[in-house]
């Protein structure tokens, strides 16, 4: 194998183990918060767009693009969501055709509770290992990565 | 919000940050490879873990721990494959019930051609943005968080 032949595989392999060790961690702080608020995760996030927003209400449209889902996986997450009572689709008043979600107060509670359980985990699985000013380092590659490859 | 709140809220969006810049970075990679080789990503990542293995070769158990997928996952993604003549299927000799999958031709081709755009793209999005250290350093820190947080 030449030098540069190996170099690239090292930021193969280096990649490999980015996704290896966020994946392990990202599962385990997702599990942890699907199985103390019995909401899948997916719907879980989607509270935590809501709660994110000032209005607390935001259109399947701006969903769709925050979590990077087509308009049909959207509108089946929302249809699951209503039908466990975690939010309510209300009609724009400046446009009929917009679906708008807004969290009830059993969504506003199944937020609260997961983000303290997704608090513990990342003390947890994350300070503990890499310290507070680790995940401030990696928060911060992480805007720089996002950053250079805006869409 | 009293100062503890607010510093537990920090972590809780750093969090979010990290996951928001590494999907983005990990969907233009796996795009890339989709759209270069013609081949979904899960099945490219089999082929990858294949050519990892010193026999070239594993069972659909060994698969099944390696990528943290069920049974029946693994199952329906290596009869995708089959199909599409990239890997085959043995029996294997020690134990008739155990299933051994191995990369075919087109399946080898199709990994080669899947990491040459996989470097142009680690290249590209990354180290362009962090340079070869800061990939270096995310991959250390992703190793200390699988290393501490190991199942």
């Amino acid at each position: 194998m030449t030098r540069t032949t190996r170099a690239q595989e090292d930021v193969v392999t280096q990649w490999g183990e980015v996704v290896e060790g966020f994946s392990r961690v990202f599962q385990l702080l997702t599990d942890d918060v699907e199985a103390e608020i019995g909401v899948p995760v997916r719907q879980w996030e989607v509270l935590v767009r809501l709660d994110q927003n000032e209005t607390g209400t935001l259109s399947t449209g701006e969903l769709g693009t925050l979590l990077s889902y087509p308009p049909s996986r959207i509108t089946r997450l929302v249809d699951a969501m209503v039908t466990r009572g975690l939010v309510e689709r209300t009609v724009a008043q400046h446009d009929r055709r917009v679906v708008m979600v807004t969290a009830t107060d059993t969504g506003r509670d199944a937020l609260q509770r997961g983000l303290a359980v997704h608090r513990r985990g990342l003390d947890e699985y994350v300070i503990r290992a890499l310290g507070a000013d680790g995940l401030r380092r990696l928060a911060r590659d992480a805007r720089t990565l996002g950053d250079a490859n805006r869409s």
